[in-house]
């Protein structure tokens, strides 16, 4: 905002939504080391004033999942895609190195070490901070999954066309 | 540029091609886990009435194989590639869970009893919905693949320059 | 455009620095297939006279690495890590295939044959078309990279706020 403009704001042609300063994020990947760049740019975002929102949309709505609920199918195939892929960031893999759940305790140390969050932490800094933490409908749809077993603090599960809405004019990364 | 454009600018108001509402997806992935979000977010951008289009380049050029085809290279090497990664939207492959095929098994059949469209059903509807769908000129080189290989109702095959300029100012996303 | 600015073009001209033509790739993949595509897109963008900027952060950081240095990490941690994720483009893997090599073995030779850039010499290239190849600050301290560990010719390591800065506005990839 320059002197001018706020000198003379009746000639202002406002701003369009579309021309404020977005970050979409489409998060199809559940994995520990594609949902620390996810909430590591997500917060960045938020923290530089960008109107941030996050689709969790396929594998990435596993980590919205609440800990301590295993996902809830109405029949058998939802109940064994389930016990493949338990929700929840407390038991995040990491995509390219698991060596029995090693790779992601070295990682995890190393954050800590170098005062890096855990998914966790960013995902609640996340929620402060404003950014938007949207499901994907009809993800959950597939999955039997209701609002009910997701984590506190998201907002209204919604579509592609939802996302692609929020998308037009931002910064937008699939990840 | 009309030559009505150029004959008469002054009366010219007409949208910038850059500022219509774009998507441009980059389809460097060939699995179905993949395949699936690529052709649901070009076909909602479509019905949401923006100019789409999906560049197939890499892995993301075999589901544009014919599946009666299997790819033709003039040399050993083209062949052994062919015989790793069959094209054809008949036989793709998740990327995370395969366990001798089950895990699609499970999410096709998912899908289905859920009414979510199969990839073959969303790549008809695609085109029937004027997506553009461009196969990569050089992946199809590196491969040996002429065009009719592919499948009816494709572009022309262009390189990374004719989707760089489709993708500035649209919606952009490789996946 | 707003009425005033049709009423007064002549006090109107200067082009906004969001508004030129610009490509930003976030590089976070270290992989033989998707540093292909990163580079071939960065090259191509410069060529195309757009500002463009790779962000390499995440296992995108190991091409950078130069070829003769294992990454010195300060504790066993980084070193095991270090062993998992030789760093330099002399040894990247490829994604999907890697049968003891032979995949990328086949790759290589497949491109030399059709005459496409290596990494090496893409990577090469890009520095001399002016893209910009921007170490991320985190992972380079996660790693316990010094700038001195990196090859020649790129930016000044930079941070998340850094990046989004660029992209907004820009061709966004996450790769």
């Amino acid at each position: 905002m320059s002197v001018a403009t706020l000198e003379q704001p009746a000639a202002e042609p406002v701003q369009k939504p579309d021309e404020s300063e977005r970050l979409v994020i489409f998060a199809w990947s559940g994995e520990l080391d594609k949902i620390w760049p996810t909430l590591i740019l997500a917060t960045t975002g938020a923290a530089m004033g960008k109107e941030t929102t996050v689709f969790f949309t396929f594998w990435g709505l596993f980590p919205l999942v609440k800990n301590e609920v295993r996902i809830t199918g109405e029949n058998w195939m939802q109940k064994m895609l389930s016990m493949m892929n338990r929700g929840g960031t407390g038991h995040l893999k990491l995509s390219k190195m698991n060596f029995a759940g090693a790779g992601k305790a070295m990682m995890m140390h190393l954050a800590k070490e170098h005062n890096v969050a855990s998914p966790q932490e960013l995902m609640a800094l996340a929620q402060e901070m404003g950014v938007k933490l949207v499901p994907c409908q009809m993800t959950m749809d597939l999955l039997g999954l209701k609002r009910e077993d997701l984590i506190e603090g998201l907002e209204a599960p919604a579509g592609a066309t939802t996302a692609l809405a929020e998308a037009q004019g931002a910064i937008t990364l699939f990840i």
